[in-house]
């Protein structure tokens, strides 16, 4: 991991805006802006304080690039704790491209993906969670997921698991210094409270391994199967579960979303609705694909919503209860929510009709609604909210939503149960020794106090997967 | 035009990217967001200098939106001439939205387009053609564009307008003085200093009417249409001659170009390449709705290229020729390229056979090419080339490239065509003076001096479309 060059990249989203942001980072970055920006006051940008912001030309020769503002940060305070230039340019791509090339025929580096942060990480102004987080709230999509990350971003994560392993050295010293006066048969470490510990970090673990649950599901978004025929209104539906997200939307011009259709963020919360073909073709020909399809993305749903058409539903229709059975029998233990859409355009005895005839479905709940009308919307919203447990979320509980993180704390906690084996056991100080060691490494590796190139370069190749480098 | 209150908006591209900007200007700005900002140091933005930036948490209450680092400019030092808050915040449109949804919770309007360029204009910070110059630079895709549009901004043309302006005002001056003096008879405008500057203005005004000729051609792109049928080798043809641009482009990570296939630039030039189905049926179907259209795609072309397939023409084939007839006898003017591609396939001979057949065409430039293996696409690209007139730009020369300038300049021909009549016919001197102010007017329309609201209206709704607000 070099850290004596300098390295480039556009900060800001691709694209044309009104400016744009060029981060320079390393040793050098000053010195290497300073020749191809004239600043409009007298004083060159060696000699300016850091936070400190400079209009002028970003010029090539004889050629003026464009006109920009020029920030100046000192390390070791700066995002990446190295000294660091930013220019804010107009927001043409042309220009962008022209001014990160100039840099770098001046003697800068294309930055890679993350490098930014893994140089904020590697001179330690951040911890290795702390990093990861940083691509997450880039990525952030609603509150949840945004929660999540800023708390792992600050730190709320890290300090837990420092506080922990700081605990857990100290009695790994103690041993280990009692292994040094071994023929004196002197006892530093106070068992009883050594298994106290080893209780305390059996709980912890156990609680944010079982947070992994909730972060990864909060993280990605409550996957939602949608069981529905085509023109049932399904898209309507969606529409109308979005609504308020778009009004917010819409406000802000230019805001769009390419996911619209697929996630939709209720409360908070990002559900990803999955639509499904349908199981009606199961009367005719049982081992079709369309319903194995079907199968497949409700097993991979935390929830079933079975939307029909209630202008074109027929009480009578037994087919209907042949696909509800289905489900149920193939999914005993999924939430499913029937609902039925179009309600605004039956008569009340009709409406009244199929409220019999639907709720009395076992093993499921019941809605009716309309889309378009906004009847009984909220009451879905409500209901699909019921489904995540948030209670760790609203308690500002630590949680985990990182698979690397949730594997090196598996393995913490096995090694920690190793280490209550052998207290059970009246093991050696020596062997205990040992699984505190393996223990306190996962611990380590959590925060990035052990670490190697391999693992850094898994965790920063991938960072921000379509955005600039961050 | 309110100048009063406050506005806020993103400034970046929308999208996903390690950091975003939002932008907010008005007399309250630093006032507004101090209370939503908790910065790590101990002074409050209040007290901070204009031109320094400041890290710190953006609270909406309890909850931390982001850690973000803010700058303070304090007016007229600023881009609007307003105090002005920048937000670097981290680039999730999330995070965006939220930010800008506290602001305007706090008291701050979204603003509307083109509107912090607007208020930079209507707080002098720039002329009118300035600030539209502004646009052009955001939208600005090779180094043409940028050049016209950089000159633009940095007042090129406003000062050559300005100053004609300027002589144009003492004359009128002298002549309206000369009004108030009517019964003494005195002259006190020399009316052969005034012939001079008459015949100076119109001189200016013919080269810069003949500039947006080039202007508005360079700024759009060269268009250049592609006669030829599928399968000739069109799109390797642009790969081809795209092939520098698009290293830079992928050097970039992340960069793309969305127009990649039909826009190109060359030696720094922008050339639209419209592709036609070719007119291969018109020896059955004279007026075919094909031929139609690729007349008429080639009557709005500067150039045309007549792409073939090396390996498949045959040196006998008739067809050809009446292809290239029928182009010739629509558009005898317009140049014509004849470019045989794959040559790489063929042996020597059948190239010597090729090049007699095609270079006898008449009235047409003929290549050999290989799309495939770039043999004679640099030559392509400089015949290309020939066609542009880049010489105002090569010298430096003012060119218009706006429309609407152009219209001005027209109408203040007119005028001033006017008062050269009426120098020659000896009119009076209050007769004069009506045309030369008609003349000041629409001089005074190009760099916003004399401007309405409607006239704003119509330039700023439209501003940096696409992009953020400006």
């Amino acid at each position: 991991m070099k850290l004596n060059d300098n390295i480039v990249a556009l900060a800001t989203p691709s694209g044309a805006g009104a400016i744009a942001v060029i981060r320079v980072s390393g040793p050098d970055a000053v010195k290497l802006v300073a020749p191809v920006f004239k600043a409009k006051s007298k004083k060159g940008l060696l000699e300016q304080p850091s936070h400190t912001l400079h209009l002028g030309n970003i010029i090539d020769g004889e050629r003026i690039l464009d006109e920009v503002l020029v920030s100046v940060f000192h390390g070791p305070k700066s995002y990446t704790g190295e000294n660091t230039i930013e220019i804010s340019c107009h927001g043409s791509p042309y220009i962008q491209q022209e001014i990160i090339q100039l840099l770098i025929r001046k003697g800068c580096r294309s930055a890679e993906a993350g490098e930014f942060t893994l140089r904020a990480f590697l001179n330690g102004k951040m911890d290795l969670s702390q990093a990861e987080a940083v691509a997450d709230l880039i990525s952030s999509e609603n509150q949840a997921s945004h929660q999540m990350a800023m708390q792992q971003m600050r730190g709320g994560f890290s300090n837990e698991i420092q506080k922990l392993r700081q605990e857990l050295l100290n009695f790994a010293s103690l041993i280990e210094l009692e292994l040094d006066f071994a023929e004196e048969d002197v006892e530093f470490a106070n068992r009883d409270e050594f298994q106290n510990l080893v209780s305390r970090i059996q709980n912890v673990l156990k609680r944010l391994i079982d947070s992994f649950a909730v972060g990864n599901v909060l993280k990605n978004g409550i996957p939602v199967a949608i069981v529905g025929e085509p023109n049932v209104g399904k898209s309507t539906l969606l529409n109308a579960l979005l609504n308020e997200e778009r009004a917010i939307v819409s406000e802000i011009a230019g805001t769009t979303r390419d996911t619209i259709e697929d996630e939709i963020s209720i409360g908070g919360i990002g559900f990803r609705f999955i639509d499904t073909a349908g199981i009606r073709e199961t009367e005719d020909v049982v081992e079709s694909i369309g319903i194995k399809r079907t199968f497949e993305k409700i097993s991979q749903a935390q929830v079933v919503v079975f939307l029909l058409d209630a202008e074109k539903f027929e009480v009578q229709d037994s087919k209907f209860k042949v696909e509800i059975e289905k489900i149920k029998n193939q999914f005993p233990q999924k939430p499913l929510i029937i609902v039925a859409n179009k309600v605004d355009r039956l008569s009340d005895a009709q409406i009244e009709e199929l409220n019999v005839s639907l709720s009395s479905v076992e093993g499921s709940s019941y809605l009716p609604i309309s889309a378009k009308s906004g009847e009984g919307v909220e009451e879905l919203q409500q209901k699909l909210l019921q489904f995540v447990n948030t209670g760790e979320l609203r308690n500002n509980n630590t949680i985990v939503t990182n698979s690397r993180h949730y594997n090196a704390l598996l393995s913490a906690l096995e090694e920690i149960n190793k280490v209550q084996d052998g207290l059970n056991n009246n093991l050696s100080g020596d062997l205990l020794a040992i699984d505190i060691r393996e223990a306190l490494h996962y611990f380590g590796e959590i925060t990035g106090e052990i670490t190697n190139d391999d693992l850094l370069g898994n965790i920063f190749a991938n960072f921000c997967i379509g955005s600039r480098i961050c």
